[in-house]
């Protein structure tokens, strides 16, 4: 009973993995990433999820700026643009190099799953990570702007839009990748997390693929998502504008409601009322600044499910 | 009677076509380059010979490297080495602007012809850049070691393989770009150059789209060649131990009969000797060192051309 699975999207779940690799032995960690947020860019085959873990558990993420890498150069984008070339989605000079054998590796029939493991293995990370699945998925935004994909939403429109609805294109035709069912249904799966990450956008790419909701519905092992809410306010990123343009007050409760059916309980920060929330919960500083942060909230999340699992 | 037409190939070439570019008006210029050189590496399209034009007159290629960019930078690699990849032809940072933009480009239907306008109008160089045909061409070596495409032999493997035979898959179904011909046929155009780039590996592939080599043969304009050979050696790369495996002597002798048919006069280099060399010639330091170098070249292969026109 030591395998941990963990649901996670882009910053904010690569940091919890993070903390997991750290008080877990990375090989009994299978992370299923979000891929709602792939593209392609001027051909390439960009896998944002995928990329910002592989830089982080890499100790090659830019943390000040929030995605990429660290010490990169631009010499790419200064030639683009003297070409005329899209500038609106920034590709760092060694950033290419993931988004360009990924789509030589892709297009010569190679699988997303298997790209994402080699790339893992190259840089000896010791996990698996598995793609949510190896068939295109989108997630679309419907806002005051008209129908808009994500990094055009979330990069290039920073996020302004009012959003109305979100639909993930294709995900009624995916397939979880292969892994994915066997992780999250192992009788040998201690706890299963859901990281911090966007539940609407991040998390709702992988519950939209048929087949996973259903399987973290039956699993034997506990279900814990860590909230994204702290005191009040989403760590970062378009949470707590979208809750607030969805319709939904930007709480634990709304967090809970939305998992209702898949999670058997909730990690919150210690700023938020834990009062009405009916689910089995924990409390900590649930900010991860430094490593030290990510090691108490992966601790935290690991005992919520050990107690829930009782 | 003010066009100018040059064949070119790769370094040699774009030194001369610089050089034509200081002595005539730029929009005289018409340049039909080889591209039997391009290939699809990771699936990024590779146009080595375009490229090296492009970098030469935009004052943007690395002069003693002699290829890619003045100034590179190499995360893309680094990154690439430490994912397995392939790393036997070396991309930089800012020249992959040009692999990249030109793949997405031609994946979206917009051809080669194009592509290079538009590059070559972005970096404002005022002169008509054609690839010799819009349909791929590649140039093969039947070696010692078998079967080599051209950047195996000559950047994996460093022209170190004998060369049996040369063959330029593709030729015989490529159509000249639009404007190849109407250029060399062009009743305006006052002299057809062919610069010192490697007569079998750069300027055969040229020859070999059919339709190019009858217009030459047709041209009102004279045709003349400038010889790579400077000294009884070529200046640069394979041409002098190709033609002694192809069992040429390394003279103009065999230049002019290698091109009999195509060109009304070959300027050669005051080293080396011009008896027994039938063909109308002219004598001049042919080697491009300086700009200097560069300006002087191109007058004397106009003057001949000048000459012949009577």
């Amino acid at each position: 009973m030591s395998r941990i699975v963990v649901l996670t999207g882009g910053v904010g779940g690569a940091k919890l993995v993070l903390g997991l690799m750290r008080v877990c032995r990375p090989k009994d960690i299978t992370a299923i990433v979000n891929t709602g947020d792939d593209f392609r860019h001027m051909g390439l085959a960009v896998s944002p999820d995928i990329d910002t873990l592989l830089y982080t558990l890499a100790g090659k993420a830019n943390a000040a700026q929030g995605w990429g890498r660290e010490g990169e150069s631009w010499s790419f984008m200064d030639v683009l643009k003297s070409l005329g070339g899209e500038n609106w989605f920034l590709l760092g000079d060694g950033d290419l190099a993931l988004h360009v054998l990924r789509s030589h590796l892709l297009a010569n029939g190679e699988t997303l799953s298997a790209t994402t493991a080699r790339f893992a293995a190259a840089w000896g990370l010791g996990l698996t990570m598995l793609p949510m699945s190896d068939d295109p998925v989108a997630t679309h935004l419907t806002t005051d702007e008209g129908d808009l994909p994500f990094q055009r939403y979330f990069v290039q429109r920073r996020c302004a839009p009012a959003v109305q609805a979100i639909r993930f294109e294709g995900a009624a035709r995916a397939v979880p990748a292969p892994g994915v069912i066997e992780a999250i249904s192992d009788p040998e799966t201690r706890a299963i997390l859901i990281a911090p990450s966007n539940p609407w956008l991040s998390v709702d790419p992988v519950l939209a693929v048929p087949g996973i909701r259903e399987a973290l519905a039956a699993a034997k092992a506990p279900v814990v998502a860590v909230s994204p809410i702290v005191g009040g306010q989403a760590v970062k990123g378009p949470t707590a504008k979208l809750m607030g343009e969805l319709g939904l007050a930007v709480t634990n409760q709304s967090i809970a409601a939305h998992y209702a059916g898949v999670i058997d309980g909730l990690l919150i920060d210690g700023r938020d009322d834990a009062a009405d929330l009916l689910i089995p919960h924990d409390v900590t500083d649930t900010l991860m600044k430094t490593l030290e942060d990510r090691e108490r909230v992966a601790r935290a999340a690991l005992a919520l499910a050990d107690r829930i699992a009782g």
